[in-house]
């Protein structure tokens, strides 16, 4: 049985996201959705927030999992058993950081293997960044996120930039 | 009548900047040039100082306005009825960031184009974050930023960098 | 009276060469989209048939002209008195080759200023180039190709593929 | 069952593509690798020539076949039944070129994924033709290829390469 | 006789610096590891620690000396008299970087040289903030620093990312 | 003593050629310019030409001398007894193919290190190609090619493209 990991911080989720998790999970036994404490930069959505966020979007996807880490990718891969890590690669400077981190990755552990999915061309200009960015200013990320937690992540956005106060400058 | 709006941080403008105002204005009926207020990254001149920088700058170029927003690129080109957005280009960092913004503008309304104008090739190597850096150091930020606003900037940087003790480490 | 020049080879036109005509030409009140006859490289499609081509695509876009130059790109620029040259970017490739010739037409005429537009996401996948691979195998351009064109570019694939034969190796 | 194809030209094969092989083939149940022939480009060896020096680098890796095919990808992929493409990522430019291809073939068939694999850190800078261009001066190539194949590409080249006359210019 | 400085943060060495300092100071007369105080960015190890890492895994090179400064990097090359500024280069966004600081450089004082030296293949995938993150998380730095400073090391980010508490998120 | 190589095809000698040569011939105490006799490209200059185009532009630089090769480059190196390797950095895509060679030159000689310099901003866009096109097509060389060599190149250029008929297509 192949068990594969597909680490991010997911912070939302975005329509990219969904479609490098939608064209990969297939060609595994088990799919691991693993969402990443990072102990450096807050994230603007709590833990708790982007784990039901993905388990919502993820939802009917047979074999599909969501979890979270706190410890090196390596070894949370060893923990769960998985022998691969799925990655999207969007542009040249994901290319670059995906690269180095799949190095280290072999580095410390050369038995699990990181297989990268080309995200969709409709898709390419979409990151979590830019979602959080156009809900700052309370811009419609309708076609940003997938449909069905779209409602949900207005009303968190809500909360979040709601005490923003717009208007002249 | 056509237009355009050229939105950027300017912290503070640098002859690059001038540069492409220079290129792209004629083009156009109406040139805003257009400050953002990022509501996330502190700058380091407010926004007052960087417009009033930027009027002084532009201070002769007929049709170029300097405005502030703080709301969407997109909404605040519709609220002044600019169908084009100009940007410059000098790097593939550049290159990659801007793409993604104007693929997600262009997603958000349609109707506004972005153009892009690439700097000279010999203010390629300027940006507002290495004259922050030169200045910081108590370094001539002479042929970085334009002339008539050179002498103000200084005065600027050193009552911004003057506490700085410089000596021995 | 603004007029602006489209430069490029189109052996043969895509999606990707009309999504940028659609996005620039109403900005200016003179748009011709300029077939280059590159002295070196030998295209697929002769002078005549990528200018056709051309014009079919292009018809019923207002003010849009197509044209044919042997010269220097500014030296046809200045014969028709345009100010602006309009090119579309896709990929860092296309950034630095173009970045390279924005720079050297600027150095061999300062008075013309090169725009460039990001083709649409949906579109960064297709060139010129991949159009005649797919077509070298038999593979359909639906989508790849203007629909206008689509019929008349097949027939004009298959006399130029259709010796080809197909089968195992 | 999964099957995987694994396309490229071989001309010849590197110790970068046996390394991606090695990566890959592992998670599928069968393995293809699919030597293209290119109708435009003329390789150094011909067909027969590669896909013996890909059979026998390959041998003793269960699951692995060798094969060559002269249609579109997609076409063939679809012939042998498989619904991945594995393909090896060096470096940007292989990047924006396969990023390109992966967009077309999945607008060609969207039932077949491209899966990436990051070529060790010690391979990425071997390339086919680095290794004929090597082997062109009469350099060793011990190290670039893999052992099984080395002295049988060394004769290879010797017949190909012996003409050239070397010395003083 | 020509000196030559060699700057970083070096927050802390790792395999790659060491790389590029080997390859290089043979070359000068004498040659100066510079380390910087970055105004901005707070290191994880102070300038004392990084400095004495430095001092530790540079020991045995002759003419290799390892100095702090807190001014212009051209300012510091003309007080100890330095002709050269001797950088490494791993990846494009190094490249970007890189040349933007050369061409400040180089304006602020032109008798003042930049010379690259591309990192060893194995090395590339190696950075500061990688062997940073690695070590926040409990993991081996082993093979990513010198080896005559790795125990040190691993001492020294015990004390600092000790606190960290691992376990079920 | 130290000896440098500054390799190339120099078809023909552009100002960024030599700018790259005067800003480091300095730092050592031989510094051949070696032209190579590429196998596989035919250039458009012979090499005889491109020889004394190069003996005339960099004529007065002491310790510079001109040769040429048709050998490895490290093999040329070794015969020289040169150390280093010296190479213009303008763009990514020589920063990728440089990349590559000079891994691939450190693997067959670890001896010889090669060192990088960026062509000065106003001259990253110059190139021998770039040159070779505008000349095709009548356009004035002023400032691509040094001032020693200019009128001679003209006439050459002259020779080479005076048969090629210009005026309407």
């Amino acid at each position: 049985m192949t068990t594969a990991i597909c680490p991010g911080t997911f912070d939302p989720i975005t329509c990219g996201h969904l479609d490098v998790i939608k064209r990969a999970y297939g060609f595994f036994d088990r799919f691991i959705v693993a969402v990443a404490t990072n102990p450096i930069k807050v994230p603007l959505f709590n833990l708790q927030e982007r784990v039901q966020l993905l388990k919502k979007a993820t939802n009917g996807l047979a074999n599909v999992e969501v979890s979270a880490f706190n410890t090196l990718l390596v070894d949370f891969a060893t923990s769960v058993g998985a022998g691969a890590i799925v990655k999207g690669l969007r542009a040249i400077s994901d290319f670059e950081y995906e690269f180095q981190m799949a190095q280290i990755n072999q580095a410390m552990d050369e038995n699990i293997e990181t297989f990268f999915v080309m995200a969709s061309a409709e898709y390419t200009f979409i990151s979590s960044s830019a979602v959080r960015e156009v809900a700052s200013y309370g811009g419609s990320i309708k076609g940003l996120v997938p449909q069905s937690v779209e409602k949900e992540l207005e009303e968190m956005f809500k909360q979040k930039f709601g005490r923003l106060e717009k208007g002249a400058v």
